[in-house]
């Protein structure tokens, strides 16, 4: 997907919603473990229930792969699933030596049709540039995440005082095709999102956190908004166990209707698409 | 495996070649690609040939990925076909928010029966930690690696002029359970091995980058080599990509053989196991 349908999305539907599909087997209601495949049905009414609510969802790799190769189908028939005028984003932190990154993107631009990855930048730009070269798929390189953890290196400085996430945000901006990368930047602290703007005007950023992590939408948005909204904040656990019933897709729908509706008064607020 | 049990299989084998299963199906010998999982025949051929000249082999897990829910199950054949007394290093280069990570832990130390996962640094302690949790599992953690990349961020030093990769190492001997960690070690210079070593004394390091990316395997181990030997050196390419035609086995393992032979003089000369 290019940057303009992407906003064009969000423009249309009034939202910048990222509903993250990490589906753990041990959570789906009970009444659908018996389906052929329980985890791609309960991503399908997921997926159906909340479509007009968001424009991108984000299946957690992890959760598949936990259940070796079926999940890997349940996961290649999700994205499938999905229309192609949402944006897919396979949150996967991948990143290795140039010749592994290339087969990387292959799995997930190729083999699937993810629109985007995640991707750890330890590594550095020769294990970047290869997820780079895709017409129209993008790069989300983890900048400042929002795990306690993120302390133990991210914030780490070099002798002008300058953490490592913002030598990663303004170093890959270097890159050869740097206009295909977005950057996560979690939520738990505003201010911390409003430097990273400045650092980064024009980049789309992906929030995680939102909710079940501590961020708090309205000090996001207003941080973070730019007049291409530039953002999409996701939102996981809130939405898709809403409810571990019979009536989980319905809740789920509610959910993300709520988040919706503010974001459709944020977007009014602080920018104009 | 425990530690107890590696340096037993480098001693009485007089070998620390870990052999990297870098299957890619374009390269596979003609004559495979008619077999019913052609990546599984290849490594198990492979794996027969090279057996007595390592202690580890290491599948590089965007090989697999690449080929989707078929990659997935080549890989767990694989894995299950290679006998216990053997190290296994599933090179995934992953890290997530902890409930992530378990979900990875699970899908390599469980659904999968590796003895090792490589990790990323960039997410900190609590992207690590549920790795470590698994009894005679190992993490290996990257610090320095061999790429070109590694220089981007790895290499940058805080107020006291101490590079990234050198707070990574000391960091994470902090943390619980931090005698399950090895660590990446790229093989390009042998000075900086040297340094690490100094870091970590008594780690393991997994030194990639010996042949194709140019390392010295003498260097190397007159650098890193300890009491414990404390170093498993990966060849992956030279190795299983020594002949494209039907003796690819027999190359492999002459190959192959020809590292064990000069590792048995290395550790006769470096080191008492």
């Amino acid at each position: 997907m290019d940057r303009n349908s992407l906003i064009q999305a969000i423009k249309s539907k009034s939202t910048y919603l990222c509903v993250g599909l990490d589906t753990d087997i041990n959570r789906i209601p009970h009444h659908l473990r018996n389906a052929k495949d329980p985890v791609f049905e309960f991503n399908k009414q997921i997926i159906d229930a909340t479509i007009d609510h968001c424009v991108a969802y984000k299946p957690n790799i992890a959760f598949y792969e936990a259940l070796g190769s079926s999940g890997w189908e349940s996961l290649a028939k999700t994205i499938a699933y999905i229309p192609k005028d949402i944006f897919t984003i396979a949150d996967a932190k991948r990143g290795d030596i140039g010749n592994t990154s290339k087969l990387y993107a292959k799995a997930f631009f190729e083999t699937m049709d993810f629109d985007s990855i995640t991707v750890a930048p330890y590594m550095g730009e020769d294990s970047v540039v290869p997820f780079l070269e895709f017409e129209d798929k993008w790069v989300i390189l983890l900048a400042h995440t929002s795990n306690p953890g993120s302390a133990d290196f991210q914030l780490l400085e070099d002798q002008h005082g300058i953490p490592l996430f913002e030598k990663v945000l303004t170093t890959s901006q270097k890159w050869p095709q740097s206009d295909r990368l977005m950057y996560v930047v979690g939520a738990t602290r505003a201010d911390k999102i409003k430097r990273i703007r400045q650092l980064a005007p024009n980049s789309f950023f992906l929030v995680p956190g939102v909710g079940a992590q501590g961020g708090d939408l309205q000090a996001v948005s207003a941080a973070g908004l730019t007049n291409d909204c530039g953002l999409l904040v996701n939102s996981s656990r809130n939405i898709i166990y809403a409810s571990a019933k019979e009536d989980f897709a319905r809740e789920a729908k509610n959910q993300a209707s709520l988040v919706h509706e503010q974001m459709k008064k944020l977007l009014d607020q602080y920018c104009h698409v």
